[in-house]
């Protein structure tokens, strides 16, 4: 089985589309991130819901626990107002914090179980052509490495 | 809102329990990593599935593509076989590589989104009386943000 195979369709968001529209992706797809790609499609980087959090929570916030206790909750429904007219782009860290990482469609098992061991990802992006044709998760691949052998 | 209410029922493996239990909880539940329980029943550790990689591909082919892909799908078909016998705390890092956030059941929203933040974990574990209640995901808290404001 190849990274073709094990590829199942990935949302993905672009580095010039609006922020809240990848916070909504991530709420509703259940995602813990989006994999972003370039205006050309390729798909470069992810963008961790909690790198949202840190940019629209003040470090001095993240920082201090009692402060964020007595904020009132109106604040955190505030919160991603912050994030109005901002692009996907304006809010990914630089340098990325997070490596996307990115395998062929042709690449083995094992090369993709050594290259999420490698760079400590539970996600692998496919891409084809400069073009992201789907995702292949870490529980997918224990899946398969689970497998019953076949005699 | 606050964290118990958030709080889903989560998944969590024992220190001393089978390091393939914890692969076949991965690979059947979609998670990327599993929260784990100390004798205790206090929740301390997460396990990344890439932790579980990390252990049983040597480093020399995590750090050599062109090695991985002439290995024979055979290895592969092996890799997992490294584990039998092994418990949890066998595979854990040491020092953790990653940090399992911890809150408690009537912490805040905002509370817990400077924790996801300060962290970069989209994985909260809530824990009362020294036990794991439930866990509360980015993708919930960002839910729980968006949600249109009542008047």
């Amino acid at each position: 089985m190849i990274a073709r195979d094990l590829a199942a369709p990935c949302p993905s968001i672009g580095m010039d589309d609006d922020v809240l529209d990848a916070v909504r992706m991530m709420a509703e797809q259940r995602l813990p991130g989006i994999v972003v790609c370039e205006r050309s499609g390729r798909p470069t980087r992810i963008l961790p819901g909690s790198q949202v959090l840190r940019f629209v929570i003040p470090r001095y916030v993240q920082d201090d626990a009692a402060l964020a206790r007595v904020i009132s909750g109106q604040a955190s429904e505030m919160l991603l107002s912050e994030l109005g007219g901002k692009k996907v782009s304006d809010v990914l860290s630089d340098p990325p914090d997070v490596e996307l990482a990115v395998a062929n469609p042709d690449d083995t098992v094992l090369e993709l179980a050594a290259l999420m061991a490698r760079v400590h990802s539970p996600l692998v992006a496919v891409v084809e052509d400069n073009l992201l044709i789907g995702c292949v998760t870490l529980p997918r691949l224990l899946e398969v490495l689970l497998a019953p052998r076949t005699p």
